[in-house]
């Protein structure tokens, strides 16, 4: 049986490529390994696999019994729910270290860069595995889309030197047009259900005992979802009527304009003036320069819940 | 103010080299680094930096407000008291996963090899910075001290080959011999209070729900400890009535006949028997082949209290 690597709930672009290329470079060393993923490829992600003509991986949910690597995550609630019952191998990460625990020694590479598979080039370089057209491609795609082309608080001088390598050897010529492309593919919203929407790019923390939702839709121009902004707002607010949640945020970020709108359903409200000094109205906030859920959004609020 | 570098409660050699070496490349890479330690050295400890001419870190148990890095260690019961008032910028360790959570994202080496030294020198080797003579002695002799001169179920090729470079550097002509002296030392117990003994390389562990202290002595023969194995035995039961502990076990190892004998005081001796299939007789039980706390001691005792 293979080990499978994966990465988070709700798979984002970084979560798909990182699962691949690290099954790649295991492979390569040795170790009879699989990429799988928690839930169905998101377009941007279908766009990247297409381009480059890799293969999407399988679908799993269940993982008890398994060895696994985990990539692009080490909290539990964005882990499978029988996470328990596997053996973790190892974790090949860029997050602040969550609550995964190990009962035995294991592998992790998890740095401070703005995206997984940052971490996974230079383990290719690392181990001396020559990285092939195909892993250059969805490692680059990865790197674009979680720094926002480069734009995020998160990105790294690390980032943006492994893209320079992996542009040469993906053959790609302009990656600033690559990036608007799958930018464009990920601002499309016509004819998506709003629960979809909101589930794209969507994870649960735990906030000093409260369990808060946040979701994030990256678009070229906030003005793409005039059209379908009263549905997300009613859907999040349908999302917390099923029941668990203190609250739950959807952002939208503008990555032209470098910030984000922020739908907002609570039972504190005043947790969003805490953390940013922005009073709601009407259940929404503008975060000027916010662009980051991982480096700006959930640090603050996790301070203004503690 | 320094970044600090630190390793476990109770440090032993690896913890403190670790802490030095680490600190030094960090500095070598540009960022403003000191070793700590969180106890007093251990006789073997203070062999090695001797041998080497290397100063030994400040001991330092208040980490409030400070940058750190953590080696050897990412359990909070091993942590300082007061960690999550710390800023953890990055961990390097050889052990299972621990509960050490962070806020943000940060740099952790964790490889399931023998030693933390030994994912220090390939950090080393990574970052293309030198390494030096003095601590090509330390890295070495923790690697030779963790993995008990290659023999414990913990070693690995890397660690091996890290040796084998790391002895080079040293002018290390005969890494037994000074695996041996290194041993002697560490056995002495002539004058040193049976407290001093237990607590020499003594860690807290919580299992299920139990607290549950496990110490080890490595002796290159069991007849060195027989004039202090009595008090050994009463000091860890006075330990336990100072109240808190399911149970308190001493492994006493023999490093040449390759086993442990185990001092018990427990609510519940049966444990013993389940983790290790040894009934145990008047508080004692001879574990065959048993040398790693890591990983043959904790990970079975773990199974015993789930």
């Amino acid at each position: 049986m293979s080990t499978l690597v994966f990465g988070h709930k709700n798979p984002d672009t970084d979560s798909v490529c990182a699962a691949i290329t690290l099954a790649n470079l295991k492979k390569a060393l040795g170790e009879d390994t699989a990429p799988a993923m928690q839930g169905e490829l998101t377009p941007e992600s279908k766009f990247v696999l297409e381009k480059f003509g890799v293969a999407a991986p399988e679908v799993v949910t269940s993982y008890a019994g398994k060895d696994v690597y985990l990539v692009d995550h080490s909290d539990l609630a964005q882990s499978p729910d029988d996470l328990a019952d596997a053996n973790i191998l190892g974790i090949v990460d860029h997050h602040k270290l969550g609550d995964v625990t190990t009962g035995q020694p294991l592998e992790c590479w998890i740095w401070p860069v703005g995206c997984t598979c940052t971490v996974i080039k230079s383990m290719y370089n690392f181990f001396n595995v020559e990285i092939t057209k195909e892993m250059a491609g969805l490692m680059l795609c990865a790197i674009i889309s979680d720094t926002v082309i480069f734009k995020s608080a998160t990105c790294t001088d690390q980032d943006k030197a492994a893209c320079e390598d992996l542009a040469k050897i993906a053959g790609v010529a302009d990656t600033l047009e690559l990036g608007m492309d799958m930018f464009k593919v990920k601002s499309a919203v016509d004819g998506t259900p709003a629960r979809e929407l909101v589930l794209r790019d969507y994870k649960d923390f735990d906030m000093s005992g409260n369990k808060v939702g946040i979701g994030q839709l990256e678009v070229v121009d906030l003005s793409i979802l005039d059209g379908v902004k009263a549905d997300l707002a009613a859907d999040i607010a349908a999302l917390k009527a099923e029941g668990g949640h203190h609250s739950i945020f959807l952002l939208l970020t503008d990555i032209m304009k470098e910030g984000s709108e922020v739908l907002i359903v609570s039972d504190d409200e005043s947790v969003i003036d805490k953390a940013f000094g922005v009073k709601p109205e009407a259940g929404k906030a503008w975060l000027d320069g916010v662009m980051s859920r991982k480096k700006q959004v959930v640090p603050n609020l996790e301070k203004a819940f503690a």
